[in-house]
């Protein structure tokens, strides 16, 4: 086997063998096939595709190119839940004690990542205490006792994915579905749950920006997750502004934790039912998605999840004082409010320039290196179809430079589109695919 | 400008323009732009194409990446011919001094290259003392007085291609037309001729397997030639069996020498009649097309062209002794008749695989620092349409290897297909292109 003949043939539209594809990857990874071929070999699938039977073992191939890793040891069925991303998605704080709070077990391993805000980890970390360094065991004995834990992903899931994705990062061949699809498979199917359920994003603030392709992507995705026997489902969900109100590390977590008492924004509270129901339900922990939603929303309204909240952070030694009383967590030096010029409706918000702007404030991370501020972010007052008066609040800067708040103020009266007339409402649940 | 933008656009099926395609060859000669990113910009063109200006632009990035030749010292307007090669291929030999012996100027540069037998100068090193490494100034100055000089290629033309091509080769990127009109142009447009002749094959024996590709190739040469200003024209001709009957350095040599006494074979002196007039025209050394045709058959068979070829050896420091009596040309130890086990016509010559047995016998190179026997080969002695009895000789493998002479007479039988039928005459000049 060689991989120039591989190339030819995907080039002439031909379809690889399992054999092939699990050489490629395996080739690829040891250095054995150059990088030159291998983006070759991207962009002929950029243009040729990739059949269902292709996607599945390259998906697998990649998932099995490092640790597989073993949650035997986690009692019940294991959900993971994979979000494709977006601003303001603060999903993961709220939808992991709710569920736990049911009793499903929810081990999640979670990354840093570069983007407009911190990951979930970073957002934690907003507790003072808080360890996401946790030893296996004991991040096992937490999910078997109290149903929840959270740690760094230490793992080396899926290097080939990791070689690959950097390739196609800088020969533009990133955006072709399948192949996306697989990068996101990999590291699910290497991370070893039971489950899946993806809340897969579509609009200005996601990667994917029409409907039409979440929907691809979600179908991709749920059909390489069945071909490797997996239950799995995909919702797709609005992005078309930020989800609920906060964007910034701390500032997500007090809107997460008001959530988790049923006070929260009404499109981050629906989102994590829809997304909370089906991860209860394929847990088996209620007969039907109807029933598992219904008990969701009673925790949410009856302290449950809160509690659920306050003893993960507590076993990962966070302090508590913090979640009890938000106004302990970071808070920023100046908070700006910016005013409308306009009066009129709320047409549309520039969703990625409102996640460029937390970036700005120091809210993400632009390389590897960069640290970040868990202060610092914005809160929106207005989101679509919201009546405005000039003169009025449309959002909150929190920021800890004079000029980086200026700028912001500046940027986000840009990013605001108002309009004499109310736009129409779209759904935040576009569907769900199973 | 950075390429990741430019391989995006070419994926989206934009047209480069001429700034970046500039900035492009220039970054990936002085190794700014690595090999990955050039590759997938190659498979991006192999789907979307290039445009004729692209395709220009391409060429002249890549024939300016090196040395630019300024043949302006000799006298006459320089017509250069150029052939996409093909099995028996000895036109060079042959077209060379019967030009220069009505007065166009000839100055060759050749490479040794690789394939089923040597280049041109590799075939002329069949003459003891023949010298390929002539000074700059004898090399014009020979032009000058004699008309005909050939020297090495120690010039620097095209590096980007030369880099280029071998991306490709490894790559699956080879097949795309407008990549190999540009490479082949590249190198004829740094040669620094006024005009150029392009003998573009066809057949099972060419690179282009198919007539639609081989017109397809010499339009887009054509094209770019014109843009560039050239006088230009190129021929599609026959490959689907060897030229002429001798296949092997100093055999073709042989063959050579009788098509320059008018005693060649019918089709070899058919192409050279047909290249050489629209040289000689071209060169303004006569009216029309048809008088070079009538003049240059004159010099076939009243002693000019072969004197000129003496005369070209002879100022080249070879043995003219070899020219007057071919016997004493190298000669290999084991002439061995091949027999035909069947009566009919000859239906069909595979001639790649002719190709092979004369590389098999030892007379091409497989890598660059192989040694070529000048001696090996094999002389066809029927040829498509042919005639042949059982038992009838059909060709002769010259060898110096009795294991290898066995291989060769094999492999020989199996390229020959005699049926019942006599096959339909193909012409050998498909058409010509200006």
């Amino acid at each position: 086997m060689n991989m120039y003949d591989l190339i030819v043939k995907k080039r002439r539209g031909g379809e690889l063998t399992e054999e092939e594809i699990s050489w490629m990857v395996e080739g690829f990874t040891k250095e054995d096939i150059p990088d030159y071929q291998m983006s070759a070999m991207m962009m002929a699938i950029c243009f040729v595709g990739m059949t269902k039977e292709e996607t599945k073992h390259l998906t697998l191939s990649m998932a099995k190119s490092g640790d597989m890793l073993d949650l035997s040891g986690i009692h019940g069925i294991k959900v993971d839940k994979h979000s494709t991303g977006g601003v303001g998605d603060k999903t993961s704080l709220v939808l992991g004690p709710l569920v736990a709070s049911l009793g499903v077990p929810v081990a999640k391993m979670s990354g840093r990542g570069l983007g407009h805000t911190g990951g979930t980890i970073d957002k934690l970390e907003s507790f003072q205490g808080f360890r996401t360094d946790l030893p296996t065991e004991q991040f096992i004995r937490n999910v078997n006792t109290i149903h929840i834990a959270l740690a760094g992903q230490t793992a080396n899931l899926a290097p080939a994915d990791k070689k690959l994705y950097a390739l196609r990062d800088v020969t533009g061949t990133v955006e072709q579905m399948s192949l996306i699809a697989s990068s996101i498979m990999s590291k699910k199917l290497a991370a070893g749950s039971d489950a899946i359920v993806l809340d897969v994003k579509t609009g200005d603030g996601a990667f994917m920006k029409t409907q039409e392709n979440a929907e691809d992507l979600a179908k991709e995705m749920v059909d390489i997750g069945k071909l490797a026997g997996k239950d799995i489902c995909a919702v797709v969900s609005d992005m078309d502004q930020p989800l609920g109100y906060a964007v910034g590390n701390a500032l997500e977590v007090k809107e997460a934790i008001a959530t988790l008492k049923g006070e929260g924004p009404r499109d981050l509270e629906e989102l994590v039912l829809t997304l909370g129901s089906q991860m209860v339900y394929r847990a088996k922990k209620s007969d039907s998605v109807e029933s598992a939603r219904r008990k969701l929303e009673g925790a949410l309204h009856n302290g449950m999840a809160f509690s659920k909240f306050l003893e993960w952070v507590e076993a990962q030694g966070g302090d508590i004082r913090q979640a009890k009383d938000v106004s302990l967590l970071p808070c920023a030096a100046y908070q700006t409010e910016v005013f409308s010029f306009e009066d009129g409706y709320v047409e549309n918000i520039d969703t990625e320039d409102i996640g460029r702007i937390a970036l700005l404030l120091g809210g993400g991370r632009e390389t590897k290196e960069s640290q970040i501020d868990l202060s610092v972010g914005l809160v929106l007052r207005k989101k679509k179809g919201d009546p405005v008066q000039k003169g009025e609040s449309i959002a909150v800067i929190h920021a800890n430079d004079k000029e980086k708040s200026e700028k912001a103020v500046q940027r986000l009266l840009q990013a605001y589109h108002i309009s004499a007339n109310c736009p129409e409402k779209e759904p935040l649940i576009k569907m769900i695919i199973e």
